[in-house]
């Protein structure tokens, strides 16, 4: 989007993947020892900003492969923030190349604060032009502060149409440690799915979503159904796919009758499919970026099905 | 510390706390809005660069007055990345410069995930010397993802002799909305705490404390001598001192018998100290160190009532 675009993020969401017929999140997690040999040599040396030009390097020549193929990449801040502020320059960088590629874009950042802290975390993060210097359209948060810790951010997101994904009920497997205790027959992740929900209330546009969305794991398909029934106005982020054992038919649960609803991430089978069969003895290294198309192709083919629900 | 010095954290912050006789954490927290007029002019113009300058100059000020004070600083990171990465530079150069004149040094990031991801936030924060870009002694992390996303960080602080301090029992009036919620007569906080007490075994250093600590409110002292208790080899962290409310009486239960075993974080009230009564009329917008000195003087008196216990 541009700085004057005010379509809501939930419904520019809804539109990319009307245009591009897919629910794919490409997540764009660079790991310096799993690069492709010709964007390694690029971090020789060994210098931050050698690494940080080959995470750049590498996360643009996905987005040149997936911009028509999906409607959302998800950066994932961590790797980038270890290489430090040579790391942070790079994660601006793909964040725009992206937004630039037509491209929606999610910062994994998992933030979290209260107050004017939080504040401060949004406006880092979320809006495009020239409002935030990273320029989001929309970020991961988490949940644990409580109410004051999420109402910051959603009053960014008011002011710049932009989003976030609340952590709701994570993919891995000590996510039930908090999340999945009982108070009174209520989960905590269903008393986060009820706050998500409240905060949605008055903020819905044209496509029957507002601009706070959830994370739900693929990892666990009964809950993913709750949680579509208990957030309809909520975009679903769903990570857990592919390399954490969620297949299609576990994540069927988070789409609503049209197939919309919900995107889901796929990071190193992706990103990293050069290194897997079948596409090692087909591409090998050297056509790695053929490897990240062929296996994008894919994902989309196995979750249209979706649509047949 | 420099790159070779092994001893722990829990370790070296009670060597600090004994050194200077004060639990007072000062929270570098800047707010352009609020900045001295002579530091203010130096983000003249607006440019992140410019307003980088000015945070770096106003925290340098603050640490060349508190060093010999306080043990340990807290920078505020939500502050820095508003800036983008300019900021990010800045808060690199501000840990540094607080290593550099003998303090310890939380960075207050709030970061959480999982696995690898988690590995990577820790090895960006967390390590002096050449291990981190940003060099801290500790983190704060919050716990929402469950153990396997604190345990990630805490086999960083063993190779790198630092600390995280979890968010248990936070300061917020909405901290509760999930944190309070009991399951079977334990409370979600108290769950937390039993999860950072598990992480510290085999762990404890001399001073009795381990490299996990907890971060609990002085808003809800009940819960805080609750949660002395319940973390026995924990260093506690305990924010809302002061501008959120907490007294000086409120914030006795969380130190141990030796008046050791809690830090009491502070920020607006000490680095903005020339905004109030008696300093604004004592000191002055020119004279803000001096209300800084003063402040944080007074604020480790009150604080030296814990050795009568």
């Amino acid at each position: 989007m541009n700085a004057t675009d005010s379509t809501s993020f939930a419904d520019r969401l809804a539109d990319a993947v009307g245009r591009t017929r897919s629910v794919t999140c490409v997540g764009l997690d660079p790991r310096l020892d799993q690069l492709p040999r010709a964007i390694a040599q690029l971090a020789d040396g060994g210098s931050p900003d050698a690494k940080a030009a080959a995470y750049t390097q590498f996360c643009r020549e996905i987005i040149d492969v997936v911009k028509d193929r999906v409607p959302i990449v998800k950066p994932q801040a961590a790797f980038f923030e270890q290489l430090g502020p040579a790391g942070m320059i790079a994660l601006g960088d793909v964040i725009r190349y992206a937004s630039e590629s037509g491209l929606l874009v999610i910062t994994d950042a998992k933030r979290n604060d209260i107050g004017s802290t939080a504040t401060a975390y949004a406006q880092a993060y979320l809006g495009t032009g020239d409002a935030s210097p990273w320029g989001s359209d929309s970020l991961t948060i988490s949940p644990y502060l409580g109410r004051d810790s999420l109402e910051p951010f959603v009053e960014v997101c008011d002011r710049r149409a932009s989003g976030v994904f609340v952590l709701v009920k994570t993919s891995n497997p000590g996510g039930g440690l908090l999340q999945d205790r009982v108070t009174d027959g209520q989960t905590v992740y269903g008393r986060v799915a009820e706050l998500v929900s409240e905060l949605n209330q008055g903020r819905i546009g044209a496509s029957g979503y507002g601009p706070v969305g959830a994370v739900v794991g693929a990892t666990y398909p009964e809950q993913l159904a709750e949680m579509r029934a208990a957030m309809p106005n909520s975009w679903i982020l769903i990570p857990g796919f592919g390399a954490q054992g969620g297949s299609a038919a576990d994540v069927l649960a988070g789409f609503d009758s049209e197939g919309s609803g919900a995107i889901v991430n796929n990071s190193r089978n992706l990103i990293f499919a050069y290194r897997r069969e079948p596409f090692v003895q087909k591409y090998g290294d050297a056509r790695w970026q053929d490897a990240v198309s062929e296996a994008t192709d894919e994902m989309n083919q196995l979750l249209l099905q979706r649509f047949s629900r």
